[in-house]
Order: C-alpha cells, then structure tokens, then sequence
C-alpha cells in the first residue's frame, strides 16, 4: 500500500477554513469535561456535529457513539477517540481551563473534573476526520467508522461498548485505530512502533484473614500483620525468579493495612496489588503466582478462613499489529516526513484494545506530540497537563485522516 | 513478723453492720464511672466519705487523693487504690449497670463509660480499709496511707501524681501495697507471688520514609510497603533470637498502613508496636533492638529520611518485693487460710510502681478473685466484666486490712 | 516417708576404707572410654567388680546391664547410670586424663574418646551404691536394682534397653531414678528441682526440593536457595507468635546448605534444625508447625516434590515427679543440710526418661556438684571438662545411697 | 561500504581443495582439547599452521597468538578466535569425540576435556580466514590480523592478552570482531544484532559473619543462617524494585553454606552470588544494592565483623557497535542473502570486549548456526554438544572471510 497524497491533501483541504470553529469547539470540550459514563452533553454535542454534517450515527450505550461513513467497496476502517476527563482540578493557567465540578454517580461526592488527559484532542481529531471522509467522498472509497468511547480512564468504556452491541451497530472493520497525545513524543510529531506498546495492568484487592487477640498473647491468635509480611517479601520473588529477565513486569504493593492499636492484634490485612506486563503469558502466570503465593502464605500462618481476591481496574495489553503498524508508519513517513518518529513503548495501561480484540480485528495506536517545549511538558493526568492548542489540534485532525487514507485512498495508485 | 488475728478481728469488726452502705456506694460508683484524668467525681465522693469519718485527705493533682491516718510510733503502710473507669459500653446485665457517657476531653468526643477493670472494687477495699483503721485505733499502731490513684488505664496517673508532689503530701511509706480484682484468681480467694508479676510493656509508633512513585516505575522510588515488610519480618527475630527461652518477652505489631491506591507507591508507612517483658534488661534490649533493625532496614532500602519513633503508654515493670511479699503472704495464709494462692503472673501491665519506684519503697501487688463461676467469667476490660458482688466487696476490704495488719499489728505480738 | 539416718550410716560406713580402690577404679574408667554403644570393656568390668561382690547381673542388650539386689518384701527402687564416652580429645590436664581412641563402628573412622560429660562418676556413684545394699542388707529392706545403661550421648541406649527387654530383666520399680555431674552445681553439693528440669529436643534434616536451571534464567527453574531462606524466615514465628511467651521454646536452624556455583540455580536445600521445649504440648505444636510452615512454603514455591522430614536425636522432656522429688530432696536436706539445693532446669537433655516412662514409674534426675572452683568450671562436653575427684567420687556415692534410702531405710522409722 | 563479492570468490576459492584436510586439522583439534591458559600444544599446532603458509605469528602470553598479514595501505581488521577446551566428559557420540584428560595445574587434578562449546570451530573459521587472506593477496589490500585467544571459559584469557602486551603486538585495529557457534541460530545461518548482545556477568563470594553459639541459646550468639535468610529475601527486591522494568537484570544465589550441625549456630555463612545485566549502569547500581543491603543486613543483626565481597568471573557486557555491525551485516545480506538473520541477545557472557575495549577499538560479535536438527540440538556446555561438521565448518571460514571483506575489499566497488 502506498499512501496517495494527492488525495491526502483533498481531505484535508478544508484544514484553514475550520481552524477558528475547531479551537472553538475545543475549549468548549475543554472548559466542559465530564467524568467516565457520564459523558452525556460530550456525547450529545459530537452527535449533533456529525448529524449536522449528515453522517449517520448510531448510540452504542449510554454515552458511546458509532459514526459510520459508507462510501462504497473498499476496506472498511474504524478509528476511536476516548470522550471522558479526569476528576482532577486543573492547573494548566490556560484561558480555557475548566473550572467544572460534577456529581459523581457511583459515589455521590462533588468533584472537580477536567481532560488532564487529553481526550478533548482525541474528540476532536475523530471528530475532524468524519467530516473530512464525509465532505470528501470523491477523495476515498471504503468505509470509515469514527468510534467516540466512554470511560477509558476506568477501563469501563471499551468494555460497556461490546456489551452494548458494538458489534451489530456496524460493518465488522479491517483494522482498528487509535491515537494519543502524549507527552513523552515531540510536539508536532507522530509516534508509532508495534508489538506491545502499553501494558497489561491490573489491580487486586487482597484480604487475608487472621484472628484476633491481645498484644501479648499472639499464641491465642493469627497475627495477620506478619502474615501480610511475609507475603509482601514473597511477592517480590515473583518479578526476581519466576518471570525472565528480558520480560517486563511490575508487581506492586501500592498499599497495605492492618489493625488500629498497637497491643491489639488484628483479624485481618488489605493488600492493593498493581500488576503490569506486556505479555499476555507473562500476565496470567504473575496473577497465578499471586494468589498461589498468597494461599500457601495464608496456609502457612494457620488462616482459619481463604483469602479474598477482588480484581479491578483490568487493562489489556495493548499490542500493535506488525502489518496494520507498518501500513500506518509508511503512510506517516509519506506525509509526516522527519516528523514521523519510533514510539517508545510505557508502562500505561489503555482499554483501547477491547473492541478489536472482541471484535477479532487487528489493530494500532500511535502518539501525536502536545508540548513544544517538551523539558517542561506536564505528564498525562498531572493537574498542569493541556497540551498546546495547536499544532496539536490540526495533527490530530491530520494523524487521523493520514492513517485511514493508508486502506482508503489506495485505490488511486 | 507474725499477724495479730484479734487485731485483725477488732479491725474488721464493721463488716456486717456496714455491708448494706458499702454495697450502696459501690452500686453508686459503678453507675458512675468516670474516665482516666476526669474523676471529679468520684474523687470528690472519695474525700467526703473519707472526711465524714474525720480523716485527714490531701488532694494531689486534679483528682488524685491521699488519706493519712496517723496512729502513734511504727511502720508507715500505703496502700493504693485507682479510681478510673473504661471507654467501654458496658454489657454485663448487672441491675446496677453502667449506661453513663462522658465528653473525652482530649478528643472532644462523648463516649459510654463503665469499670470494666473492676476499679470501684478498688475504690471500696481501700476506703473500708481506711476506715477500719481511722475507727479502731486501738488495734495498731504506726501509720496507714490510702492512696487514691487517677488514670491507670492510660499510665498517666501514678506519674500525675508523683509529679504533683505526693512525696510531700504525705509520710515515707515503709512498704507501698495495691491489689486487683481478677478473673483467673478463684472467687473469695486472694493471690500473691514474688518477683516480677505483671509486665513492662511500652508502645511504639514508627514512621518509616520511602519515596513516592507510579507503581510502575518501582526504581524510581523507594518502596515503604516492602521496608516496612520486611522490618515485620526481621523484628520476629528479636524474640525467637536474641532474648533467651526462659524470659518472658513479646514483640507485636499489632498495626501497619501504606498507601491508599494499588499503582501509586506511598512515600511512607506507619508501624504500631507494642512490647511486653519481666525484666528490665529484657525491655531495654528489645527496644534497643527494634531501632537498630528499623534504622537498618531502613538504610538497607535507601530509606531517604531516618525512621521516627515516639514511644507511649509505658508501663514499668511490676516486680513485687520478696520480704513484702512474704509478709502479706504470711498474713494471708494466717487469715484466709486456703483461699491464700499462688498468683500467676500474667502478660498484662500496671502503672502501681512508679509511685513507690519514685519514693524508693518495697512493694507488693496481689490478686482478689472476682467470680464464683470462673470457667465463665469474662477478662478484665470485656464489656461484660463485672465481678460478684459478694464475698469480693468484702474481700477487698479484708485482704487490704490484713495486708497491712502484718505491719501495722505486729507490735502485739 | 523420713530418712532412717542411722541406716545410711551403716550403708556408707565403708566409704573410707573403699576410697583408694574406688579411686583407682575411676582413673581406671576415665583413662577407658568407650564410645557410645560400643562400651564392651567398661559394661564387662562393671559386671566384674559386681560379681565378685555377689551381686545378680543380667545383660540388657550388648552393653547394658541391671544389677538386681533384692533384699525382702519393701519398695523397689531403681537407680540409672550412664556408662559412655565422648568422641573427644581430652586436654583436662589431669594426670589420669584420657588419650585413648577408638574406631567408630557406624563410619570406620578412629576417633580420640573422653568421658567428658563425667558418665566415668555415674558409673561409680552407682556401682558404690550397688555394693552399699549388698554389703549391708541388714540395714534395708526392699530391692535396689542398679542400671548401667549405654550411649546416653547418641540418645539411643535408653531406647536400645526397652527393646531389649529391660521390663523382663527386673522387678517392675516403684520409683527410677538418676544423676549427673553438673558444673553449674556447687562442688560437694545437691541439687533437685520438681517439674520439668531439662529440655525435650530434637533434630531435624529437612530437604526441600526445587529445580535447578542456570543462575541467569530462573523462571526456567524453582530456586531452593530463595526457598529455604523463606522458610528460615518463617520458621521464626513460631517462637514469636505461635508459643506463649511464658514457654520456653527454641527452634534453631544450625545448618543451611545449597548449590556450589554462584551461577547454576541448585535442585534442593538442606536444613538442620533443632528444636527445644519443656512441655510436651508445646514441642508437638512446634513440629507441627516445622512442618506446616515447611510443606506450605514449598507450595508457594511451585516445588515439584514434597519435602523430606528426618527426625533425630529426639530428647524426650525430663519432667521431675513431685512427689518422687519431694522424697529425695527430703533425703538430701536431712543427710547434707545446707549443702541440699535447688537445680535451675538448664536448656539440656537426656535420654534418661525413656525407660521410666517405658515402664509407667515416677522418676526424678538430680546434680551433683563437680568443681570446688565453678568460676572456672569447664562445661559438661568440653574438652577440658574434668571434675574434682574428691569430693566427686564419694558425693557420688553417698546421693545415690541417701536418695534410695528414702524408701528403703524407712521401715526402721 | 559495499560488499566486493568478486574479490570475496577468489578469497574463497580455496573452500573445496582444502576441505579434507581443514576436516581432519578440525577433528584433530575436537580429539585434542586443552583446559584453559594451558593450551599449549592447540596454540603450537595453530602456530605451525599459519607458519607453514608464511604468516607472520607473534606469541602473546603463554598460549595466545597474533597472527598479523599485512598487505598495503588500508583498514586494520583484527578477528579473534577462542581456544580453549572445557573440564567436561564429552557424549556427543560422535566418532571423533573427545576422549582426552588433562591434568588442571591450579588443582592436580585430572579431568576429562571436551570442546563443549565450539572453540575448535572457531579455531578453524579464524585459521581458515587467516590462509585465505595470506593467499590472495590480489583480492584485498589493508590487514588483517587472527587473534588467537585463550582461557575464554574462565574470563581469563583476554586479560591475559592485554596483560601480555597485545597492543604492542600487532597494528591498532579498526574494528575488531568475533564469532560464536550458536545452538540457537540455524544450521547454515549467520546472525548478527546491533547493541547488547550479551550480558554482563559477575560473580560475588560473601562472607557473613555471625557469632557460634549452642543452639538452645541464640541470644548468646548472632545467627548467621537467620541473616543469610533475610539477605536472601532483600536481595530479591534489587530486581523488583531497584531496576526498571525493561531492563535485564538478574540477582542470583546459587549457593549458600552454613553449620554442620543442627544444635550448633555457627559463626558465618557463605553466599555465592552471580549477576547479569545488559547495560553497565545497571550492574554497577545491582553491586551497589547487594553491598548495600548486606552490610545494612549485617548491622541489623549485630553482625561482629564486617561482611567480606569478593568478585570474580567479572565477564564484561558485549556491545555491539552500531556501524560495525551494520558493515558486518551489509556483507553478510550481499553474501548469504536469507541465511543472514537478526541474533536474538541471550543472558550469557563473553571476555571477547575486553580486547577491543583496552585498545579503543569498536567491535562486533555474531553467531552462526551449528546444527540441522534445531529443536534437538544441546546446549552449549552440555556434554552432548557437538555441531554437524558441515556446513559449520565452511560456514566459519566464510562468514570471517565476508565480515573482514567489507573493510578490506571495498578498496575495489
């Protein structure tokens, strides 16, 4: 495949023209950020954009929409740009800054919310390359799906699509696609690399029960403060000794607790367990070792009752495929230039991969540059992050229309 | 010295008439508990009773008491008494149970209260012991001390009032006495030994310092979850290693608290311990010990800031007196004659010896049963603790009378 | 029961004209020992010297003997001395000191032999007994019957005279009894105790199993190293938290061994632990709890095959019969006055109660003293550990004597 | 620089003519290996070799040789060839398997010896190379220079050499390189990889020292085997927490030692530890750490005495450089086509940087494959380890003779 930049340039021709109503539309995103599943006026305002533009939209769940773009034969591409914000207050000092607070549901409590990770960009760079597919259809020919999801920042939106019946709400994709805007890539630049290029990661919640006594007659007890100890040490070894060394895995204890007095023994201590890797294997066998590690641990102790494993917060492994990877790099290469760069893969974690992967499609996701002055660049989620308005707004636009074209307007060479 | 028992007769010759009254105030103390450093008053029904039947009371500290009754030349005998109630909603069923709550000063906080350790029972032998020797001076000779004691259960009471000055407030005692009403010692029974009886015991709060970071990126930081594991883990060894088998000696951490999310390592942790020994040397290596393996560890995993320890709620050692001990002994076995026992020394602690330790007087402290029924009886600060009535709030009496007869009486012999 | 003292003077009227063949005789042994169930010389002189006294000798197994005196209708009492030596270099410096050797039957190997644990005065504190009862029957009644029991050091001559037959080679003994030569007694003093006066103990040799691969691929591998320090690790609890802090408990892992090149991952690890404990309860909870923690770390570990447990050298608990020791000790008080003292249980062990309590008979063990000098006592086991001859060897003689005169002399009272 | 692949024919063109005899030079060298630094009579025959041809051979050291042919102006390539045999009793069941012993001078002992890991081969690929440049002349111009090393097994050999003055023996290379028969390369392939390629190695003896004691009383003593333990466990968190996660690291004990018996603690324990790392910052940071957490473990425990680190078998990391090896691999695609592939880094360890990197000189390091039957192939080190003669054997000479072409024959495109 070889990437026609003729008509390249036809679908992004209209770029100038709509610069002032897209930043417009931008700080509007910005200033107006919703938390994860509750992104309803986010998702009601990209619907009524696209609608006004004729692009068919179908609801997939509460907030999730699917945008499809027929055009005729030709491979279909689907492309997805996360829609939720953070519940962080922002201190970016930009003039748009949101300053908005909302309820959450699941919890009750007010909180100060803001796209501390860049998702407004995501919005708007599916957002911009539906309308040029839609207002340049002399240009290409396929399909090109624009994929607007909830609820990435809680591992819920993926996942709450499939559900929803992602699968029925449109043609089944050739390949999936999707972007990021980083911190850790030049501003004005895009980033690609395939293999694993975000992580597994999961947490545990982990009870281990004891038995309570006094301080001075442990013999009466099960001190559940050694036991989760000992645990901890022995956790270790699972990184040290049972996964390779050329592997990447991370096993975190991000938090433990027990009891409240100190000559009071306690009946039980909580583990939080963060686990990474890039490998699925690797994945599963950390998980295993564990809770065999932790069942052993608590037989060991004389735990009259089973430790409780609760899983949460469970991100798939995020691995780009080598074809669809390549057909996006030669296509970033072609437009991009010196400009399309090596991404370096980091341990993040995304549930971008959920719907490829149920829906058995191949798929990739690349970095775009935020920051021109990258020394200072904020990380993602840190409260200071927002990203330079432009050239990152038009780069997504660009990215995104420039990845697709790489299926969609191959038919002219 | 031998016990005068026609001394001891004539001394405790009220019992019967008095029984009624005495259960009366009992019944009235134990509905009206009051918490450590706030027995106002009980303290003040104390100084009536004590000053309606003329004897001299001198109040030290906010509420402590002491009741001197000087007799003639010969021995000077104190005995003590504490006076405080528990934090605890009392459940015992008892007609006469406690349902009274008090504003905690220190926090601000009302709470239940009750004697749930059986103090009001401490209150009375004293002051019936008081009493016996303020009415029947004919029967001995030298000087009897009650000394009313605040605050055991926080081991701020008997330094309260050594730094309140009761060195001045009354004579030097010869021998300090004090008793405790217990469920392991038989009902109607009392219970000695020599050497030590109770605990030292010390509490520890421990802040260890790691360094913050994403739990993916361990290296970057400094993990405190895995410090404090493994200061958990080495800490056992203080026991099973460096104090000998044949010593008494207890190492709990009875809590530990990291962190608050799975994939963010905390930037430290909090360990509570508690330590028990019977002897001195033993405490002061244990301790020694815990700070050199924390400060270690702590250096072991770059620890960037030194550990912090703030010691509380210190209780000395209880080490009764061999030759005090064999005279009340002696005196038991002449007066109660079966019902005098070998005491069981238990892991528990006491603040009874920082008076007489600070005044440099000999001391004894025994054990009075509490329960017909022992298979049953609730321990000591259970909610449900509340001793028979009778025979123990005549025991009381009797045993603090006859303790102090084998000093006070002997000139008849 | 009372000491008939005019009996035991006639019982040991003989000891000053025995005293230079006696001493001969003791050089004779201490210059011959023999290694433990190989005590061929001594076991036939002992036979020796009491058949030419006319004294019933039947032969318990290859070197164990039982000298039967009966002496009319009247208590049994039964007396054990151990006849082995040590498998050391003796450098006491005493003109009669040791410079023999001897092949060990079990390894082939010559190795040089001491009485250095003072079996050579347990010999002839009993044999001197045994002569005492034949000589004189006019002054006794009942049947003294001496022990002369083999290879106390190896924990297994005990056991060998059960097997052999002891219950058929003797009367069934109301009381058994037995004693040692003590640096830690005063010399020319006795002393008893009642209740558990030396350790149960017992040796372990644990093998865990794991599976070795090359040091820089330890996922391919089970890495025993890691493994058994765990289990060192944990083992720690058990005296820490699973044993009552009053109870005197050890467990000692004296040996750690694994792999030979720093770079290839071993397939097993060896631990040799001992264990101690004066409570029966309490030692079966430490084993239990050996192999609990054992059995569940290597599970934890993925083992691939169950840990071995080897138990050796099991000590059973010596636990002084109250009554039994309240007998001999009222024997030592009237027959040595001052010189009659408590025995501090030491962390020690023998084999001594395993034919007594194979047979169901109360027994008591008790010291005597060995060295005038105790500043600069040598250690039972050390190599220059030699007692005082006199008053040693009389000493010997006349505790044994006075001990089973409590019940044999006592018709006369 | 490209490839002269004409001029690399007429290097060649010798391949056919001399394969008998290179077969039967090579199966005398399989038949007669010698043990490391004592190669003597190896490096005689290789030396009587490149004399016969008229290459000038310069001894450096004891058994390492400089073979230098020099042939006008132009890029000095040096190529090393490992020489040495291995203490290994060879089963490969080939026909000219090694039956050799050989008597180690550092020990006396006497050894079976094998070419277990294909030095022969790389004898004759080095040799072969050598003949061919000596003898074509006309094909090439600049020089090149054999450097046949000794002791590889033992990371001694390359030392020794600079030890031994090489710099002095020979011209400054420009690039210096170096080859490996592989298990995992495909017979008939050649592999090469830009970077790390093999791992930093080194190896630490640690002494801990603890204080004996017997084993009923730890608190006379520091316990040796419970500190080894808890360093154990600590050593596990340098490759858990201290090091990335995408790095390579590897913390090892393979050994460890203390006590004989299970009553007695001992005074110290031995570790034997091994690291692994791809990048020097990470070594150095996991030597510091082991440093680190055993002298603070030591202090934990009242170690006595400071603990002993002493390196040895320090392999350094093998770093491909980047140019270099893109010229190795330009030839290698020109001249094998498919049969030249990417090496997969693998965590084993090579002294052959040591060379280049005492003389400043960039290396590279390839792998050629040894073995039809892959999937069964041994080892390197195993006793089965045995390559298929052919195609290994040309393969050898070809790739050295390709990979020095691409200095020395561009001279002519």
């Amino acid at each position: 495949m070889t990437l026609n930049l003729e008509a390249v340039s036809t679908l992004l021709s209209d770029l100038d023209s709509t610069r002032p109503a897209r930043e417009d539309l931008y700080e509007h995103f910005h200033r107006t950020p919703e938390l994860s599943m509750q992104e309803d006026e986010t998702s009601a305002r990209i619907r009524a954009e696209l609608e006004a533009a004729g692009v068919d939209v179908r609801p997939v769940g509460r907030t999730g929409l699917v945008a499809v773009i027929e055009n005729g034969a030709g491979p279909v591409v689907a492309m997805r740009g996360d829609i939720d914000g953070l519940p962080v207050r922002e201190v970016s000092g930009k003039p748009y800054a949101s300053t908005a607070t909302q309820v959450n549901e699941a919890t009750g409590e007010e909180t100060p919310v803001a796209h501390a990770c860049g998702h407004d960009f995501h919005i708007m760079g599916l957002l911009g390359a539906c309308l040029a597919f839609q207002q340049h259809r002399d240009a290409w020919q396929g399909t090109f799906i624009g994929v607007f999801q909830p609820a990435e920042e809680t591992a819920a939106g993926a996942r709450d699509m499939v559900e929803s019946g992602i699968a029925e709400a449109m043609p089944k994709p050739d390949v999936y696609l999707g972007q990021h805007v980083l911190a850790s890539v030049p501003g004005g630049a895009v980033a690609t690399t395939a293999g694993p290029v975000l992580s597994a990661a999961a947490s545990i919640r982990v009870v281990v029960h004891g038995k309570g006594s006094h301080g001075s007659m442990p013999e009466l007890g099960v001190d559940p403060v050694v036991l989760a100890s000992a645990i901890v040490m022995r956790l270790q070894t699972i990184v040290s000794r049972e996964v390779a060394a050329r592997e990447t895995a991370v096993v975190t204890v991000g938090a433990i607790h027990a009891g409240t007095k100190s000559n009071i023994i306690p009946a039980s201590a909580e583990l939080l367990i963060n686990t990474r890797a890039y490998n699925s294997d690797v994945e599963k066998h950390i998980h295993e070792a564990i809770e065999r590690i932790i069942r052993q641990e608590c037989a060991a102790a004389r735990s009259p009752q089973d430790p409780e494993f609760t899983y949460y917060d469970a991100y798939p492994l995020t691995d780009n495929n080598v074809d669809v990877t390549a057909a996006v790099r030669g296509a970033f290469d072609a437009y991009f230039g010196e400009k399309s760069l090596d991404l370096t893969p980091v341990p993040a974690s995304e549930d971008f991969s959920i719907i490829p992967d149920a829906l058995g499609v191949p798929y990739t996701y690349w970095g775009i540059g935020g920051f021109a002055d990258m020394a200072n660049a904020p990380g993602n989620h840190n409260p200071a992050f927002a990203p330079d308005l432009q050239p990152t707004l038009d780069l997504g636009v660009q990215a995104a229309v420039v990845a697709a074209a790489a299926w969609l307007t191959t038919k002219d060479t």
